[in-house]
């Protein structure tokens, strides 16, 4: 099959042998990806990756070695963690933070920019008919963005502000809206920021952020080590941090200062997808002016180019192409 | 009155003049008084404060410019956080957060290492007839220790772990402890923990901590900048870090750790009286153990240079010496 492969360098692999599923996993035929940060992550060295990447993806179960065969031909997305199943995090359904876990084109596990992948068949979830691929291959982000009002309870009272206009910050957005708190999303490109403004969301640019104290929640995503600084100065005291961006790299803080302020900081990664189906059956929200190119399989690395720029939003992978 | 004085550097002064109580204020002849890390921190700077330091007391109310005058000649102890009681903060019960607010001997009101101090007669909790001086004078920093079950809901089945053998650090252990979690105190000094040993609490050297990541709750007071990073070693994924310590610097951290292992990190400053002082009353813990010293005014600076030993913990001043 054919396999977009990262060693050292990222290339394209005509002949990859075709996944072979084990005991209780699917193979999928995948018909759609997106292009995260975390693959531009990789590609620099991220988790010591080494393989075939990729994690968003929406393909059509060809093979179960599951007892249960009510997926087989069925349209599915695929959640990421692969639990070992036995330890304590698994058995609570934290299989997210398993220590043995293999996280799908991240970690110990090949990806979804191939032709076919396979997962637990418990990993994956039929995708409703009323939601098309081009949204169902936001599940994943989106899930991640819905797994915040999993950790923090979001009022409609609070103040909430949204740092950062990527695709992650626009699908925090869209997802925390949802609360109809107070939310402002901050970012630095108009022509993101109003993607949002047309979903009845209240944008500023960066430039224009009073540095007033104000915000009972503040989502840091900016990807960007300076993030933190910036949400700590727009959060009020005994307010919560949200920390989404994953980037390599440290950074100095001044611990001090959250103890004085009683602020709260939570780390928040990915999420369960049925809010995430829900709210994109519903068309609750809409994902797709986030796309901002499509491409084939073949052209995969011309659309990684794509997706640095900085204009860019969410490029997608057409299988049928 | 006599007083201590901050002024770039600690001096005696005799001949302060006493406060004087402005409306709804009370004036309190203050009988013992208790030396905290912070007042050595202000030595240094901290906060900028110049002025009377102090904020650990118990002492006699001898006038009141209240309407209710039902503490007159009682003997209390009194929350050091003075608000505007108009902002939203202090309307919220939040006083300790109020931005106008003044604190006792901390920023911007002359604290208790005086024969007299004023502070707002709301302020001020009557002291049970159970608890001595030498007891009543730690619901101060009893309380900042009760304030982390106020923030964390802590389980009889969750694995807690306290850094840090000071003052502090044992005063956690011995208030967490009532939540008959499974407690570990970690510290350097074998005759501190031993303290905490004699009141049923597990202890460990700090070269013997194993890094396991186990802890589900882990609180820092170690007072050091380089505590945070222990405590994110031995905390689990999804498990909570609460911050104590106030120290002047900052300290270079790995954010996306953070979201990797989704941790919530909680910053925890001042905690109301009521329950250290049912705690002290009701002879739930004992902190006599941690006196390791008691002064008379005229040798507070002597009291101070104890209160910086290595070995030394509670240092105390008795007014009536």
């Amino acid at each position: 099959m054919k396999a977009l492969v990262f060693e050292d360098r990222l290339f394209m692999e005509d002949n990859m042998p075709k996944p072979v599923p084990v005991q209780r996993e699917a193979l999928v035929k995948v018909k759609m990806a997106g292009i995260c940060k975390t693959d531009l992550e990789i590609e620099k060295g991220y988790m010591g990756f080494k393989g075939i990447p990729g994690h968003e993806f929406v393909g059509v179960v060809e093979e179960s070695k599951d007892g249960d065969q009510s997926l087989l031909g069925k349209r599915v997305v695929g959640e990421i963690n692969c639990g070992c199943k036995v330890c304590n995090y698994c058995l609570q359904g934290l299989e997210t933070h398993c220590p043995e876990r293999t996280t799908l084109g991240i970690d110990g596990r090949d990806g979804c920019f191939a032709e076919y992948l396979t997962l637990p068949v418990a990993n994956l979830i039929e995708v409703p008919e009323g939601i098309t691929n081009e949204e169902a291959v936001f599940t994943e982000p989106l899930a991640a963005a819905f797994e915040i009002m999993n950790q923090v309870h979001i009022k409609p009272s609070d103040q909430v502000c949204v740092l950062g206009d990527g695709k992650l910050g626009l699908l925090i957005a869209l997802a925390l809206n949802l609360s109809q708190s107070e939310l402002l999303l901050v970012g630095k490109y108009p022509v993101k920021l109003n993607i949002a403004e047309k979903q009845h969301i209240k944008t500023a640019l960066l430039e224009d952020l009073s540095s007033k104290r104000q915000f009972d929640l503040v989502v840091e995503a900016t990807g960007s080590v300076d993030g933190f600084e910036l949400a700590r100065k727009v959060v009020r005291p005994r307010g919560k941090v949200v920390l989404k961006s994953t980037i390599a790299g440290n950074k100095e803080l001044n611990l001090t200062s959250l103890v004085l302020d009683e602020i709260t900081m939570i780390g928040s990664r990915c999420g369960a997808f049925n809010p995430a189906l829900k709210a994109l059956e519903r068309k609750m929200l809409n994902v797709k002016p986030l796309i901002s190119g499509i491409y084939s399989l073949d052209k995969i690395i011309e659309a990684y180019e794509a997706s640095k720029r900085k204009d860019a939003l969410k490029v997608l992978i057409d299988f049928t192409l």
